[in-house]
């Protein structure tokens, strides 16, 4: 079974688009390797977290601000695909 | 646990684009209903099928096209929240 990344937003803060964004971005890099995305509102407000399986990918509280593509690309290869070339978004 | 629709989606025929639309749009309309929604790449070309748990909301093979947000909202309510007033999208 191929991974599944969750991504969950705080729909209070108007964060459904940017999920929403987010997930097309990793399907689009990795259409092959993902069983899919599941977008989530948080019950909880001021989330936005992405993770895979039990491995956090960006939790906004602690990095302090939103992931770009490219960076939540990069560290989703490395967890599930890590030989998987990423183009301009390895630079 | 509340429910997980999930929307199975022909890649390789463009429809990420339509699929993520269209998880915004139920997510906006059943944020308090829903777990989330997932969007999974299907491996089978020419498949746009919405579905929560076992049921089959929409088959666009069955039913010819692809379906409008008001069709999927009203179909989703009642399967999931058979209560729910749904504005316009009941007329």
């Amino acid at each position: 079974m191929k991974p599944t990344v969750q991504i969950e937003y705080c729909p209070q803060c108007g964060w459904l688009l940017r999920a929403a964004w987010m997930a097309q971005e990793l399907l689009t890099t990795f259409r092959d390797e993902l069983y899919g995305v599941t977008l989530h509102p948080s019950e909880t407000t001021g989330r936005f977290t992405v993770s895979v399986g039990d491995a956090i990918l960006w939790d906004r509280k602690q990095e302090g601000r939103f992931p770009e593509p490219k960076e939540l690309k990069q560290r989703l290869r490395d967890q599930i695909a890590p030989d998987k070339k990423l183009g301009h978004s390895d630079r």
